[in-house]
């Protein structure tokens, strides 16, 4: 590997918000990486920095080429760069396409476990979440076809935030399955806005399929929002771009994200996704690879000291969601039974929704060794819950 | 001095908004300087930059007391640390507060001619312009204090944004008028945003009064936002911070900032920010002397080459208010000859309001040499434009 994804980076007292935590603790909860950027990143931001002004930014048409080019190389899709319109994050956007897309009152479809922030973008706008629950069987999640199409087609259902790929449970949608969730959203003349910042992060061998990539009906009614913070690490570049082929649909969403002036970078958003996008690749494939060891290293070891516990197969994000229903059916107070007996912060499943009460979630991107050294505290953590409980 | 402000920087081609122009313009329009930014804070974000770790960040302490030290040191105010919150932006952080603290259909109040955006974060949130018009008499602006009174006194009437030094007047409101105003707005539960992102930059020997300093009455009934957005020329750094003392004012206007997502800075903002407001006096001092000597080489100009022009006599911002009555009451096609003339990028007085179409705005913060160049595009222009009209 050309680069260093083994390094211990003393990351406490550094305003990270994962790492406000006590000194004995070991957090792998927020979806945030322990390891250092891809270099060409960090001497964009510094070349940036010599320049010393810092004015009011407009988005270069070179940033949506960087975007294009990405997604055309790394996951096959072409979007055009004139569907693209930069926003300073994610979870801004969705709440601002909340507001345009749907009314007060109206149902935005989740499908529930899911991101928990979806529910704050929705509720905080007086929208009410309606949720087509996955449907979990022989420890695997599916769709429920037809809970879902019934939910999309009450009348106060105007929109849908897909995840994809699925935090937390890590699933890659399938072309058909984006497809089929596609039309039956345009049938009920939903509008999807596929939330795709886990998209880069897939398993070696695998990829994922942007849900406008999968028809033309999917492209004509979607929202679909990327970013490299994920993907690179770069939460705090507050950068992402909106991609929007139907332009009455881009009008609308464009209209909002200036309003709510989610639409102006900051002095450093634009050039370091560049440098992402165009310089990164190879680091998101070494990346990917350790993410896929660590995810078989943890898998291995519930399998060998925690049977009791289930492994979700998800080939995508650096999330594992994992059953506990065996140990418990509240993995709050498992969660926190565990943070203090052994350090160790990691998700309870119940803000994702659904059955999420069943399950932790937890963060694997990290060296190595403080992956090791969180397994043996989740080891001893739930044999200490079980034996106490 | 210690820091160099006649450096001609060549900004073309860098994405700068300002500089965005045909190659034989000159933009001395959008409140952006070409000046190169302080020292310490290019180190501050370099140094970030090494650490190559971009993931979610926390507001530390150190922040809070950044922005106290500055207002201790620099205005003689020492804001308690617990009434700051931070923000992505002041213009954000007015569109956000309108949302909270009035009601779609209300009055916001304003003076005109004021900062245009003013009207964007009212009129884009559903809500009324209102503005108490400030009075124009014998070459200055003054307060019309029995309209203003009489707005404020409207049912509907609930929000005044008040300008602080005022953008683009350039007029520093002096304790006693803050104090006036407060009385008022508070007398008819009026709640005040103070935009006090000019404050810093305030002529030799000249100092502008924070709105909440001025009484006990201005503090409990007020949001003041500060930044170092002007003061430093870090617009693109994405930083600013909400004063409120009232808990219960800022336990609303912090749900706000929260629901919207601007309560989370981007990776340079903290520590640019402390680097701005800790080692950054000395820099602001030497600028504003540049600026004060800018501005008096604009008004001898003037009164000898063009002494049909009125320079506003305003003491705050890099701004310059001009009274062009003498030329036409329509500066918009004045600015447009002059620009298509020229090449000379000056702001129409229209778009502040008010008696705003007999004026121009021009910005001064640039190089003597570059304002040489700008003074004699705009006696040219206006010369060409008074002979061909």
């Amino acid at each position: 590997m050309h680069y260093n994804f083994s390094e211990m980076i003393d990351r406490r007292h550094t305003n990270s918000v994962k790492w406000d935590v006590a000194a004995n603790e070991l957090p792998m909860w927020v979806a945030d990486m322990d390891f250092r950027t891809a270099p060409g990143i960090v001497d964009a931001i510094k070349r940036k920095a010599d320049t010393g002004i810092f004015g009011y930014e407009e988005v270069p048409q070179a940033y949506f080429d960087a975007v294009q080019h990405w997604y055309a190389t790394e996951h096959d899709w072409t979007p055009d760069t004139d569907w693209m319109r930069f926003v300073t994050g994610v979870v801004p956007a969705i709440s601002s396409a909340v507001r345009r897309v749907s009314h007060v009152g109206d149902n935005v479809l989740v499908q529930a476990p899911v991101y928990n922030i979806f529910y704050n973008s929705i509720v905080n706008n007086g929208r009410h979440v309606l949720s087509s629950d996955l449907r979990y069987h022989d420890g695997q999640y599916s769709i429920d076809w037809a809970d879902l199409e019934a939910k999309l087609a009450e009348p106060l259902t105007t929109m849908m935030i897909l995840c994809n790929p699925h935090n937390p449970v890590g699933k890659i949608w399938t072309s058909a399955e984006l497809t089929r969730i596609g039309e039956l959203a345009a049938a009920n003349h939903v509008v999807v806005f596929a939330d795709e910042i886990h998209g880069d992060i897939t398993e070696t061998g695998y990829g994922y399929t942007p849900f406008a990539s999968a028809s033309s009906v999917n492209a004509a009614n979607s929202i679909t929002a990327v970013s490299p913070s994920k993907t690179f690490n770069v939460a705090a570049l507050h950068a992402a771009t909106l991609i929007i082929p139907n332009e009455n649909l881009r009008n609308i969403v464009d209209r909002g994200i200036n309003t709510d002036e989610l639409a102006e970078p900051n002095a450093f958003a634009i050039d370091g996704s560049i440098a992402a996008y165009t310089t990164g690749a190879e680091w998101v494939h070494e990346l990917n690879a350790q993410i896929t060891a660590n995810k078989q290293a943890l898998t291995q070891v519930i399998q060998q000291r925690l049977p009791q516990l289930h492994v979700i197969t998800g080939h995508a994000t650096y999330l594992v969601w994992i059953d506990c229903t065996a140990v418990t059916s509240d993995t709050t107070a498992l969660c926190t039974f565990i943070r203090q007996k052994t350090g160790l912060f990691i998700t309870a499943g119940s803000v994702f929704g659904g059955d999420g009460h069943d399950f932790v979630r937890i963060n694997v991107a990290c060296p190595a060794e403080r992956l090791q050294d969180g397994l043996n505290r989740l080891v001893a953590g739930v044999e200490d819950f079980q034996q106490s409980h």
